[in-house]
């Protein structure tokens, strides 16, 4: 992490304990960096899991077997390897997954179906089986960490640790959720170069925590893109411990169910920001709010399509409120749309209405919010009532100077 | 033109005078530069005319009226506006097409709709139709121009004049076949901010004129990406006086129609590259060629998700054999592949065979090709024998210095 902290960054926040979790780490040394590169979670037995995977189809072995996992509904602990993301390293990649997974088995007297890995960084070198196993050795040795110690742990080009905190109220039992993530560049829908964990010590069985994690997932994480470039190792993974002693949530319509599905929303939304906050060379976080699509996928269609396209975010970069660069986007995101219903706006003022520029439109203010961190870009499609947000950054020198000269 | 030519840049072919062609340069004055911004190509009776259009759904009237216009066959006349798109412009924008359209009709004396007209540039300022009135009178009034003269006034942001030959011999007669494009961001299929025309003495009727360029294009100007948007007023435009007096070719059986076909291919394909050698801020063209695909359409579709992929062009721009990112390309491309059967080489050296790094690859070789102008990536699916050929440039800090700078 010798890139300088991202402008966007934010504080981590006082995330206190959950019931049930242990996180250590460990130095496995995966690449030659004087800093800690394994986590290690335990989890207590009867944990819940659901998860949530890249779409990628060169998908790494940890995804693949992770995507069987989450299907069991509990587990004992996750292993988290930063620096070398095993993706498209055949079977020996997956010989050392399968390593992983029964020394922890062995060490904590659990089937090696419990234990969840993930691995991010550099694609097409197996990961090493003797590195990752004193890693382990070390962790399993190892005192409790703090969550920002977890975050920073799991980090690779990350230039901030980043967590998020909820809490909720479940049938007059206060739950708390903690979620930590990782990722900086290849971040798109679905799922790019991103791993979050969310671990809470509600009581919630595993396919209700699925219906949740799945929900808030495709408001949050599968809406952020930061380069359109989708990571063959995604994963969002949540763990409910059960310790808070709720009467377990099994169905939307459980007292506190609600509740808990909204705080874990706002942890993903939290975390998906996050990313966002820390893109490659992100001067400015994006907001585009796009509303009268003819539904919401298509409003998310279109909101992609934008946040995706290099002239728009260059344009912001520039501070230069270029609303015919929307239109184009707009134009080609093979979304319904009517030229002479379509309406651009910047920080909620609109420069164009029904297909034709504001006679009255000044750009001043426009220019000023420009200029500002935050950006909002506003369109409405004037055609039904899809609404979707999506969130991006800008496009600059930064990401550049990180992709040309990032090697292997 | 303040930025630099293109080191990618090609010189201005000797082209020749078509039969039946006229073309003239004039200042229309559209933005405050000292500069002919205004062509106007007055054609022979008769003759016949085919076009393809973006496919960007906010596109401008002139797109909108060319679309219409193409199914006549027949025309008298291009104008062609440079440094306002009148895209976005609404009834004011169609207006001013229509005083250009009816202002050389009555020129000519033809009707309306036998005057093609064609805007790039700024999106959402009407045309100004004085503006449009004065230039194409001095335009009428003006000498005949050279190709290069056409080329270099029909461009924008280009840094230099694209043109393209050929000839073919169609039943004892030769015919010539001169283009000139422009077009150097906003690029991608189909047909981004480019504005292509070829002309030719040959005589060809309209509906075989229509089915060359339509096939050449599609292998040709739509396999070509820049930075994946697309433009409102994309357009390429084939004209076909009939003075070379061979008979005329109807259809693909036809002595000679071939011949003309390949010609009229190989001036797209090389217009094509020409305006990828200009692509914002290109220090590198790249070839992707994919085969063993599942069909053909599949792999267009995986070589222009890795042209696309900003890691892709950043890592070529840095020199990166950085193979695990085309491995990410080809895995979010939303095509089948198979990781374990996937291939991927640079300047045709494979760095990987069958989902395995290859254990003897020596990057040397490699990295010595990638440090050259033109750069290969060959993508081997291992499925079928799906095919296709796609181009694209490095992404640097040109592209961000010149978008995140560019001013309405």
């Amino acid at each position: 992490m010798d890139t300088e902290r991202s402008p966007l960054a934010c504080p981590f926040p006082d995330a206190p304990k959950i019931a049930g979790v242990l996180p250590r780490v460990a130095r496995a040394g995966y690449k030659d960096w004087g800093r800690c590169d394994l986590t290690y979670v335990e989890l207590a037995e009867g944990t819940s899991v659901a998860g949530v995977f890249t779409n990628n189809v060169c998908c790494s072995s940890e995804v693949e077997l992770g995507r069987e996992q989450v299907l069991l509904g509990r587990t004992r602990a996750l292993v988290v390897n930063a620096g070398n993301s095993n993706a498209f390293t055949g079977y020996r990649g997956r010989e050392a997954v399968e390593a992983i997974m029964g020394q922890v088995a062995t060490h904590l007297g659990c089937e090696p179906s419990d234990v969840f890995v993930s691995s991010t960084g550099v694609i097409g070198v197996p990961l090493p089986k003797d590195k990752a196993q004193a890693g382990l050795e070390a962790a399993f040795a190892a005192a409790e960490c703090t969550w920002e110690d977890a975050a920073r742990t799991i980090g690779t080009t990350d230039t901030f640790a980043k967590g998020a905190v909820a809490t909720a109220m479940v049938g007059g039992t206060k739950v708390t959720l903690v979620g930590i993530v990782k990722g900086s560049g290849m971040i798109a829908p679905d799922m790019a170069t991103m791993l979050g964990y969310v671990f809470t010590d509600a009581a919630v069985e595993p396919a209700y925590l699925q219906a949740c994690l799945s929900a808030a997932s495709e408001a949050t994480f599968n809406c952020i893109t930061v380069d359109g470039d989708t990571s063959t190792s995604d994963t969002v993974l949540a763990f409910a411990t059960g310790k808070a002693d709720n009467t377990p949530l099994a169905s939307s319509g459980d007292p506190g169910a609600d509740a808990f599905a909204a705080a874990l929303h706002d942890v993903c939304r939290q975390l998906s920001h996050l990313v966002v906050r820390d893109g490659e060379g992100a001067q400015k976080f994006i907001e585009i709010a796009v509303s009268g699509a003819v539904d919401d996928a298509s409003a998310r269609g279109i909101g992609l399509a934008v946040a995706n396209s290099p002239l728009v975010k260059t344009a912001i970069a520039g501070e230069d409120a270029n609303w015919g660069r929307v239109v184009m986007a707009v134009g080609k995101a093979g979304e319904p749309a009517d030229r002479d219903r379509l309406s651009i706006g910047f920080g909620g003022i609109w420069a164009a209405r029904n297909g034709l520029p504001l006679a009255d439109y000044d750009e001043g203010p426009v220019t000023a919010h420009l200029k500002g961190r935050e950006v909002t870009v506003e369109i409405d499609l004037g055609l039904g009532d899809g609404r979707a947000t999506v969130w991006t950054c800008d496009l600059t020198h930064g990401y550049i100077s990180i992709n040309a000269d990032y090697r292997s």
